[in-house]
């Protein structure tokens, strides 16, 4: 039984005082790679920049890359950073090595903690299911836009808090609670009307994925790091 | 009229982009110093150190010195941070030398913005009377604690955003104006049950603190920056 949960809506640089790293980007990075595995992908591996990215995939059939910048596919890249696009023709059996803006530095500001998973709407019940055999603090890492607390990751965060019944150790996490219970009942609606990466999306055309993101308990998969890459729990 | 609202639920670096920023630190800094001005201090001068408000008081018998570190009373200065402390036989005419752990780094992370005047629930009408008149881009600047985000200022900043009708320039003025309307009946409750900080007072001893400073509209006072510290505007 883990005995304290905080919430952190920008993420911070954690170390192995933290048992376990939730990290939550759900527009759209913890969404894209959460679906890559469930399509079985046999590894994602994050990286920060496009150029590390491309280097992954010299002479090495068996990568796909992918990401964005500025909320658009990377050019060359193989794929953009949505969830929608992929399927197990695409992506079964090979490596996915992506880059995106706010998700990739979330996980890398993550990694020293003894375990880190990925979180999504998608994959909420498995995420909430494996945090309550866990032991310690856990630490819910929102991503957040640009620097700056997100709507949609703090959802996810209240979500998950509410579903675990073990003390808060800061005021995010009722934060983040009491706004998921506010508008859980409209929760597609409430990003598309109101989050400012949300808006940017669907300026930019992409309302499926929007729309995909705000979606629970679609896969029954937990995304969590070992040797370098997130591998299917 | 205001074009733009933007909440910081941790004070960031302004500068003179910002047309006004209101600084908040309901427990307790801004609610104390709201509190002096109204019973008739003549001007409040934040600083960052303890050291630096001694030496201001040295041979001047009309300045006060008061402040906090770990939440109580500076060893030889007048006043702690309280509200309730406060009278008009204290400190009317009086210059007040103020130190605290998160509200001095608020304001001095404000300074640099075209106007900067500080709210707490005690004058809130007063601040959303003043801001409804300004033109250009509001922020408002949660102090937090100790580099987190604290409910009671997140509340504030809600019942700030809910009054004006203009436009969100951040996810944070969403968070915060839906965690303040759902809990809004019961605001003192709220806060003395859920926050980290009215916690750490509660058991401290400064019950009073803590439910005064949940009290709404008691003083039509709005400090503002003028010179080096804050008078009554």
């Amino acid at each position: 039984m883990a005995t304290e949960i905080r919430v952190n809506l920008l993420p911070r640089l954690l170390n192995e005082e933290t048992d376990v790293a939730v990290v939550i980007d759900v527009l759209r990075a913890t969404s894209t790679m959460t679906a890559a595995l469930y399509f079985g992908a046999k590894k994602i591996v994050p990286v920060l920049s496009v150029e590390e990215a491309r280097k992954y995939r010299e002479g090495n059939s068996e990568v796909l890359i992918g990401g964005e910048r500025g909320s658009k596919k990377i050019d060359g890249f193989d794929l953009g950073n949505s969830p929608c696009e992929l399927s197990k023709e695409i992506i079964e059996g090979k490596e996915l090595v992506i880059t995106t803006t706010n998700g990739t530095v979330a996980i890398s500001r993550s990694k020293r903690a003894r375990k880190v998973i990925l979180a999504s709407f998608l994959n909420l019940g498995s995420v909430v299911r494996l945090l309550k055999k866990e032991n310690g603090r856990i630490e819910l890492q929102c991503a957040g836009t640009d620097g700056d607390p997100s709507l949609e990751d703090t959802l996810l965060a209240g979500a998950i808090v509410s579903q675990l019944e073990i003390g808060h150790s800061n005021d995010s996490c009722r934060i983040a609670s009491v706004l998921h219970e506010a508008v859980k009942d409209n929760l597609e609606s409430f990003i598309v009307e109101n989050g400012v990466h949300a808006k940017r999306l669907l300026s930019l055309g992409f309302y499926e994925d929007v729309r995909f993101c705000a979606k629970i308990n679609l896969y029954d998969v937990v995304p969590f790091w070992r040797d370098g890459g997130f591998v299917r729990g």
